[in-house]
């Protein structure tokens, strides 16, 4: 059972096809493992074991008829609780149920359907995907298998995407990613994530935050099982990209705001990687993007999403907004008095430091960047207003630079920092650049090996 | 002479290959109409006969060395001042000429040019293109050719556009639609003039207005010539559309908001072409398109582009502001005050009433309406802001829903009204459907006759 869930998918897919793996036994291996650490994980607000265990008939019997769907015929995969699924509700992390228009499934969950991927069940979000650390008042905060003496938080806004895979009921989990909820989450439970370019992944289907920035995403548990599942949802991409040879990458490290005031042991961590991948013949040099602190300090001022945010709820769901978490409600009350002016003053300083970004960025092949400033807080150092503002802001740091200046990136985990928690490297290319991304990151993983021969397992999940 | 200016785009081609047309005489044509109506008219902001004669004489010479770029080649078009173009200064309608970087050309300019088109000079536009009206207080109002005893306005904003078809300086005329400021100069003016869906032709090389909203479209003497061109500037478009067969087609005819209060002669002269082509076996029926009025109603309110426009000049030109027309600077002063959740609920507002008429829609193969409801007003009724505020509404209530929907459209002369004043027939289809509308408007041209044929020429170009 052990053995399955140390496969990679390509591994699996391979053995679902000469029969030497059963998609039952999968699901069942799955299964098994949330019924070991799910109580205490608390990744997955609907669990369905029975509705994975007929899919997985269901891929079984087609193989069964030499009916081969695809890569992701059979395999795991959480979805998060923004995302509408046929048939299953969608609470948004939301204490009541949302309007049955959110749970008309969309492209991504469809494309993935549609090659009779196993969906055991759908993940913890923030209230609507609104925050960077994971924490829910209204469904609990699903654990951080990191830390087995404290909780520490998971992430978010896809909170119970990165800890679905490191139990193990899910190979790739769905998420969403506005400000980081993609990478955030990956990056604090050390998995894989791929935020994608704005406007490459449909968004219907999906609970809106944020339609400037809202973007879908895919977690996993190597860049090679990411590679997979991009290329079944991405509607240009045909195969997964081949990886990138290292040697003679050019690798731009911007040290400027990402590099300032992490915690220990994280910039080490980064540097290491580097330092192999310089190794492995890549040209590493100091680059610096333009406009980083007037963008940063607008995202720190509330943005545009407060206001796009507070809108949406105004105009759909007016009555989820007196049961809002104080967490989520004190970020959008400026919202109100912005005006319009002003919004579109943010939107112009946005897509004027995107502009040049894209720009800057042709001169090298990837910006790398430490993905998080600081490791997972504990729970309890986020269960004030006054803890969490300045956490999640450290934590949105680093990734939602990517979302203000229309890049895709990647995070992969690269280390443990002092505190034993790990680190992710962040990979970034400008808006469009998916799939030339997530072959560098490829062959980075190559060089710096995955997540389980790199870190190895969480310790509340070995 | 005169000979030359009647003849069609596709007649002149034929012509310019065959050896019968030379392109120098084309442009001395051209030029001569010009010198004998222009002043009175006062089309150009611009006006360069020498750069003119000169691209004729390269287009020739490459026809003697037998290159063909295409069916532009060496055909005169006009370019609203709102464009750039290379080599000439862009003022778009203000003052002082605009910073060099609206002077790079963009693709549209770029694609006539790269086909060696003529261009004989930059048309007027109201400033910074905010107005349906037509009139300019820095450099003049064009004057409608269709009125001989009393100035009439153009339509605006591309105000020298139909203009310069009519006194027979262009073939093509280049504008932008943002409300209507393509559709209403060609309707006021008796010609033809295509919005394109927003997002189909680049707008880079275009003095924005609002970046929600903004269209380039081109005006012509018949849809014939527009399809040609068309298919030159589009991405998509390979060839101009075949003409549809009248003969089965669902036409819509959407009475509510469009047909009511028309100036006299308007309804009437629709009606008469709708039976014409009721004759040739097309299906006419009434159709209702649901949110018109609260749509509108906002629209009247300053809609979002207000705001848009005012970001715009405060961001990048905020020395232009002092000296904008009083006509403009008093529909934005309210813009200032809006909240940025108003100004997304406005938003909201538009994209859900285009998504229920891109459905509505699907029943029916085109919508019909009036174009413009009022026939052109004489300079001296908008020369006040009272007078002004509710001519420039009118002008605008039947095209603006086109753009607030996210439709694409297209205008064609069908009638004179009672004060012998150009009727325009409006066709409209959802975002995306610009060939299959063209395609129509040129089946409808087969039945109804064009321009010339149909309402003659202008009184004060005969």
């Amino acid at each position: 059972m052990t053995d399955l869930i140390d496969r990679s998918i390509p591994e699996l897919a391979r053995g679902l096809r000469d029969g030497t793996v059963k998609a039952e036994a999968l699901a069942e291996a799955a299964i098994a493992r949330h019924n070991r650490y799910g109580k205490k994980l608390n990744a997955y607000k609907l669990w369905k074991p029975e509705a994975a265990k007929r899919a997985a008939r269901a891929a079984s019997m087609l193989f069964k008829n030499g009916i081969d769907l695809g890569p992701m015929q059979g395999i795991p995969v959480s979805i998060k609780d923004l995302f509408a699924a046929n048939g299953w509700p969608t609470f948004a992390g939301t204490p009541k149920r949302l309007p049955r228009e959110y749970e008309v499934e969309g492209p991504v969950v469809a494309a993935l359907r549609a090659q009779q991927a196993v969906f055991p069940g759908k993940t913890h979000t923030v209230e609507f995907a609104y925050g960077g650390i994971g924490s829910n008042i209204h469904w609990g905060t699903p654990r951080n298998p990191w830390d087995a003496k404290q909780h520490r938080v998971p992430g978010g806004s896809s909170s119970g995407a990165g800890v679905s895979l490191c139990e193990g009921s899910a190979w790739i989990a769905l998420g969403t990613d506005t400000g980081g909820s993609v990478r955030i989450p990956a990056s604090l439970t050390g998995t894989v994530g791929i935020k994608t370019s704005i406007g490459r992944w449909s968004r219907a289907g999906i609970v809106p935050l944020s339609p400037i920035f809202d973007t879908p995403g895919i977690l996993a548990r190597s860049v090679e099982d990411a590679a997979v599942a991009f290329a079944v949802i991405d509607p240009h991409a045909k195969t997964p990209p081949a990886p990138r040879d290292v040697a003679g990458l050019r690798i731009g490290v911007c040290e400027r705001l990402f590099f300032e005031d992490c915690g220990p042991g994280i910039v080490e961590g980064v540097q290491r990687s580097l330092k192999e991948l310089a190794k492995a013949g890549a040209k590493v040099t100091k680059f610096d993007l333009p406009s980083l602190k007037p963008v940063y300090e607008c995202f720190r001022q509330g943005g545009v999403v407060s206001v796009e945010f507070y809108e949406f709820l105004q105009a759909k769901l007016p009555k989820w907004i007196d049961t809002l978490d104080p967490m989520v409600v004190q970020r959008f009350i400026k919202a109100r008095e912005m005006s319009a002016t002003e919004f579109l003053r943010r939107c112009r300083l946005f897509n004027e430091a995107a502009q040049v970004a894209a720009e800057r960025m042709a001169s090298i092949d990837v910006m790398v960047t430490p993905t998080i400033a600081i490791a997972a807080p504990t729970l309890k150092e986020v269960s004030t207003v006054e803890g969490y503002a300045p956490n999640n802001l450290k934590v949105l740091r680093n990734t939602s630079i990517g979302n203000l200046m229309s890049m895709c990136a990647i995070t992969m985990p690269v280390a443990l920092d002092k505190k034993r928690m790990p680190v992710g490297l962040q990979l970034m290319a400008p808006c469009g650049h998916d799939e030339r991304l997530l072959g560098i990151a490829l062959g980075f993983e190559r060089v710096l090996g995955n997540g389980r021969s790199r870190i190895g397992r969480p310790p509340m999940c070995r």
